[in-house]
């Protein structure tokens, strides 16, 4: 199958938004097997999208559409598709039922009519149900050609993509992909690229790495005639990547290195509290962000001053003054601090200069402190990380996260 | 002048890389007055390539292209274009010796005979200088339409478009374009659209509103001979829109609601402290993203247990058995705990029920109270939020930016 994407929106055109649903669907769809020559963007115009549409249809089989299905008059991808397959608008009661539950806490003021614009959807379509927003996608097969249409905002696109679409294509594919993402951490992608170049050389399966920001991937893709076959052909070259870079996988597919750590305290029922100065608050919003994370974490510190780090954590003032707030001995008084005050069985604490100023000779804007505590036994990790102060902040979340991973792992096994 | 945009690449199809260059060239044209309807991705294939550029051609005066002038043989843009154009490829002896010059460091063992291929310039063509990487760029004017041909990477391509090519566009165009962006904090965008839809439908100056998550903006853009006809253009729009909706909007431009809040603060020097259960530190760490925070940031706490809240928030345990952790009344003794904790001028607390699970009837998921204490002066706002874990926690922290805002604005006028 051959399909392209079609991003509609002024928006993209004069630069406010980046198009990063179309990297997400054009991976996607790698990974699905299906072949894809162009890419366009167009603007909130009836005419011009008619000519987009038209073109595209004539060189591909699939065409996916981003953006425009919102509430509003320059909303008008739905009805261009509809025009172009010549299939008439129905409205859907149960639709609007549906934006009705989604808007309730909004609609003090009575829902806007505007909103019922998006319970329209083309004749014999099928609903991709939106639980993030009001729009709904629609998938429309006629003549041999299938339009999907997606909302554009990215947290309603992915999810309704890998849940309603990837099965759907799934279900008229004659082969089937697979695909295994190994995750690393503590190691860069030239230095894995090295390790692994003679599995690159592969067409069946592939092997890609990927670099992003505090992680490196690999990402092994195979083709097959089930699923069992192309899963076969992956376990033979993910068991070779762990071998040789087994200390640096921390975890597969859509895992991530909060998900990960939160997972493993969860599982072993360990106790946790942070101590947080440079990245103020950071390391446990993102343990936050993971749902069930209160039954193993219920208490952490910012102690941006050294007021706040004697009061909380009980850090010696003669610590403070012989060695400084950003030293190995801070971030062990810290770590040790608040697992005794959270009485928790691990204490994590970070201290260090994200910049852009508070940098010196001797410590450098990156330089960060690291420290856990587990039931006492304390160990602290010295960082030299680069970039501004969102990356070094960033950075240094997912060394803590990861420390007390590996903390984990090497007490409890 | 109308323009369109090819992206060359297939890792760009493969969705390998996010194709940011089109956002950065995007915004550029626009602020240029250059008309754009179509952008495009191909792959480094010379047929698909050459329709492509027949195409963009068709439609628009001016092309320009990035990527795919590398010196390997699938890098084929400079020589597809040539072709299109009917234009031989000259060698430049001055550009082999600043490639020469470029790779000095890096060509220990000679230099790769490849590079030299980047050394061939269109016949009669504009040389854009690479201080950054091994590929000139490339200005052709024939018959009428120009394409201008850019390196891929963006560290190479954004110095040379601003450095380079604006000058040169800027000199072929006669008139000016400005901008602005309104931001809006507490209303939806079809709301918005409902109260400004007058508005929407002027030529010049042009309103366009877009809806990101917890905000809406709308864009205010102008065509003038002169800047200040421009501006002039803009002012006018953006006075009635004040009228209508100056109790939404926030900021304007490049501002957010965590970079207004924290100027705010540190402009006025009072301090902050926060108290964080739901949000569980991101309150604090979107305050700690901004440089210079930590003269009015010292302290928060995160208490996401009930024990947590008595111990360092002093919330009544009484409080806390009548009305539940989450009620106003829990916001309220949170709020002014941690201002008396940390002897603060304002205390934000922040206490409600991000999901998945622990929702009830009576309090269900994105049930929140955002508490602001002011020198001991209480308010709660109650919100019921939508969405998942996530963005609850996400528009929380914004609610609470936004109440902080209000308070210090009502306060300190």
């Amino acid at each position: 199958m051959k399909a392209e994407i079609i991003a509609v929106g002024t928006e993209i055109l004069v630069g406010d938004i980046v198009n990063t649903n179309a990297q997400f669907l054009s991976r996607e769809l790698f990974n699905l097997g299906i072949d894809m020559y162009y890419q366009t963007v167009a603007g909130d115009n009836p005419l011009r999208l008619t000519e987009a549409i038209r073109l595209a249809f004539g060189r591909a089989d699939m065409v996916i559409f981003s953006g425009g299905l919102g509430p509003t008059e320059d909303d008008l991808t739905k009805e261009t598709v509809a025009e172009y397959f010549d299939v008439p608008l129905l409205f859907h009661e149960e639709i609007k039922d549906e934006i009705k539950e989604y808007l309730k806490g909004y609609a003090k003021n009575g829902y806007p009519e505007s909103n019922w614009k998006q319970a329209y959807i083309p004749e014999g379509a099928m609903i991709l149900h939106n639980q993030r927003g009001t729009a709904p996608g629609i998938i429309l097969e006629k003549n041999g050609k299938i339009a999907v249409l997606l909302p554009g905002p990215p947290r309603e696109l992915l999810p309704m993509f890998t849940e309603q679409v990837v099965p759907y294509l799934r279900a008229k594919s004659d082969f089937v992909m697979e695909s295994k993402v190994v995750r690393l951490f503590g190691i860069g992608e030239a230095k894995v690229g090295e390790i692994v170049c003679d599995l690159m050389e592969g067409s069946n399966p592939t092997v890609a790495p990927y670099a992003k920001d505090n992680e490196v991937t690999l990402r092994i893709a195979a083709k097959g005639e089930t699923k069992e076959q192309a899963e076969a052909l992956i376990e033979t070259v993910q068991k070779e990547i762990e071998n040789r870079l087994g200390d640096y996988i921390y975890g597969y597919d859509e895992e991530n290195m909060p998900r990960t750590t939160a997972a493993l305290l969860m599982e072993r029922q360990l106790t946790v509290a942070c101590a947080e100065s440079c990245t103020a608050g950071l390391l446990t919003a993102m343990l936050g962000d993971i749902p069930g994370i209160s039954s193993v974490l219920s208490e952490s510190v910012v102690t941006y001053s050294n007021e706040a780090k004697m009061k909380y954590l009980g850090v010696l003032p003669e610590t403070l003054a012989s060695f400084g707030a950003v030293s190995e001995e801070t971030a062990r008084e810290m770590a040790e601090g608040i697992r005794k005050t959270a009485s928790s069985d691990i204490g994590v604490s970070v201290t260090g200069i994200a910049g852009p100023d508070g940098g010196t000779p001797e410590k450098p804007v990156g330089l960060v402190y690291v420290g856990v505590s587990y039931r006492g036994e304390v160990t602290v990790k010295k960082l030299n990380l680069h970039g501004d102060r969102t990356k070094v902040r960033r950075g240094t979340v997912m060394h803590a996260l990861n420390a007390v991973r590996e903390c984990v792992l090497k007490n409890e096994r």
